[in-house]
């Protein structure tokens, strides 16, 4: 069953405040309606819309309305050729207290932080802690980044490392820093079964005060260059702390 | 010494078959200047230009000319607020036959590229192949991903992984595959001093037919993600085995 475009409150372009979002696009859309299918509140297509995936049927079947309607799929998107897109209300969540964490604080860079969702879930960490100001995990550009991977994870949000470590204190907890203690070694790793990988924002990394938290690590590294992107400093730690327990 | 805009051949909007490139910002062209001072052509400088780094004063050590002209800036950079450009002069290299390589089989996207060349500069491979197609090394958005790290790669373009292989196919080969026979463990991981990792093209992978060379690799991933992407996987890969021999 396909609707019009006036059975719905009018979907805009993307703002922080909104209480919904949306994916652009059939991979990051069918990954929403078949991790968080409650969240749906309309799949929207283009007259052009063509695909391989079932997306019609699957809608049907989990009660999501589907609106036909190209004028809004060029208010929302931001790139040409987006044929289909989802529309979901905002949740959130709280972190496992007996699984493997990673937090960042005060990570800006959305692409960087839906490549680091897409990343972690790969690895089977699938708990991330965001300590703000940081990207809006919402922004249809970092879900697009995740490759719809943000809605496998549970994430939590929080206004300083404090309350982070109030709630999850009982974690090992593993800054990553440039001037981090221990340097980052495969032969001679730190293993934890209940781990928290911290990492700090793209341009500052993590403030002095990290130092004194749990056991710092630095990510062996040639003075070639400034420094490992946070991403690809991501990915490397959390491959040796999964993978070398 | 400042020079005007008419002493030069005229700086063009970068295309591919041009015979040079050019740097964007202040920390990539300070990168090019130190690096490959034989390279650089000229450098120019916005009327508002000013920075920390002394970069007048170097290109007057190793007479490089310096022209002040917002004209050509506006016309080169992609972005807005550009207040320096360095223009080079293409190069081409060999890569050294008993140091560690990285190969990429028609990699495709810019940010990629230079993400994984400053990532391997970072964890110390110096020697990068590619095979073509593949995005060009010196489009300005590869040397600005790469944070400059370009100008310290050995790096050589072969038509065909055959090609390569008549040149260096003494290396211990790795080519990484989500079909892979191996997978990659920490505890049982491959060793080698001179080794070819090998990785394809974003959307398709490798060819089927590099299971037959070497010993494939798999990097363990969960079911909840398509794949890792592609700097990641380059990442891990590199980590692992620079570190681990």
């Amino acid at each position: 069953m396909i609707m019009s475009d006036n059975s719905l409150v009018q979907v805009k372009a993307y703002k922080k405040d909104f209480e919904y979002s949306y994916t652009l696009g059939a991979f990051p859309t069918m990954e929403l309606i078949n991790s968080r299918p409650n969240q749906v509140m309309a799949v929207y297509v283009s007259s052009k819309f063509e695909s391989d995936l079932d997306i019609m049927g699957i809608c049907k079947e989990k009660g999501i309305p589907v609106i036909e309607s190209d004028k809004t799929l060029n208010r929302i998107s931001t790139k040409e050729n987006c044929f289909v897109a989802g529309v979901f209300k905002k949740f959130e969540g709280t972190l496992e207290a007996d699984k493997p964490h990673v937090l960042l604080v005060n990570v800006s860079d959305m692409g960087n932080l839906g490549t680091i969702i897409r990343t972690l879930v790969g690895l089977g960490i699938y708990d991330l802690g965001i300590v703000a100001p940081a990207a809006d995990i919402f922004n249809p550009k970092v879900i697009r980044a995740s490759m719809g991977a943000v809605f496998k994870m549970r994430f939590q949000v929080f206004d300083s490392f404090e309350e982070y470590e109030k709630l999850y204190g009982k974690h090992d907890m593993f800054p990553f820093m440039l001037d981090g203690e221990k340097t980052l070694s495969i032969d001679d790793r730190p293993k934890s079964d209940c781990f928290t990988l911290i990492y700090g924002n793209e341009a500052s990394g993590l403030p002095a005060s990290f130092k004194n938290v749990g056991q710092s690590i630095f990510i062996p590294q040639s003075k070639d260059v400034d420094s490992l992107n946070l991403p690809i400093s991501v990915g490397i730690g959390a491959f040796v702390f999964t993978r070398g327990r």
